[in-house]
């Protein structure tokens, strides 16, 4: 099992970064815009992505926990055979003027390239959910920055 | 043991990219502008890294694979107690227009709080890569993208 890790500081109270990491506003506007669901215990997020105006794939989520300002678990439950079954944490905690996100998407199987890929990625949607509760515009897709061929 | 995986794809060829991973020009122009050392096999390469005008701290790393437009390998020589012994693998293919990087910093001994840092501002310092070889123009430290209170 491998898992990819991250952490940023987000100037900000932990209450504003849960809310974009519960709310469905919060979610399409730093991750990708096209989100649906509910973000209750025990509701499914689907998170869906497009290029060139083509949906190309995407997510469901189950929300296994919820901690205001402190912790949300998803279990991912459809989408690429990499990831499902795999769990995505989030655990927030405040320092000073930030709050510190410690994200954890545990579980892979294999470090596959696609591992790889994910892993930078998701440094990428982390720097805009920062953007987003800093300055009130986050990137999502399909605005989303490019990394690669793979997008 | 854990890793920290990253990849990107860089519209250049893996010559250039191989440049910026070896030369010390190269390598000061993305990652930071303090960098000394020979970047042949056998050699040390030193990473220094400032804030306010004050070092911090830094890495050294002896050079222990070159395979030109292919693969680098280093290993941490010094600096933090977490980063010594480990390694970091670059390995590049073409594909298309695009030189692929994938990175590997391998064997943490544990998933600690820095490693999620690092691997963050890894993604951060593979951006700033891209940026470079793509563009002429890197953010190097002390001018790289800061991500939380730990910088």
């Amino acid at each position: 099992m491998a898992d990819i890790l991250h952490r940023v500081g987000i100037k900000s109270s932990s209450d504003e970064v849960y809310k974009a990491l519960t709310a469905r506003e919060g979610l399409a506007a730093w991750w990708t815009n096209n989100t649906q669901g509910e973000g209750k215990v025990g509701g499914l997020l689907k998170f869906r992505f497009s290029a060139g105006g083509t949906e190309i794939g995407g997510f469901d989520m189950k929300v296994l926990e919820l901690q205001p300002a402190k912790r949300v678990v998803w279990q991912v439950v459809d989408g690429p055979d990499e990831w499902v079954g795999t769990k995505i944490n989030w655990d927030l905690k405040q320092e000073g003027e930030y709050s510190i996100v410690l994200f954890k998407h545990q579980d892979w199987k294999e470090p596959v390239e696609f591992m790889y890929h994910c892993s930078t990625k998701w440094a990428i949607f982390l720097m805009s959910l920062k953007s987003l509760v800093e300055t009130g515009k986050g990137a999502p897709s399909p605005d989303d920055v490019k990394i690669s061929n793979w997008h």
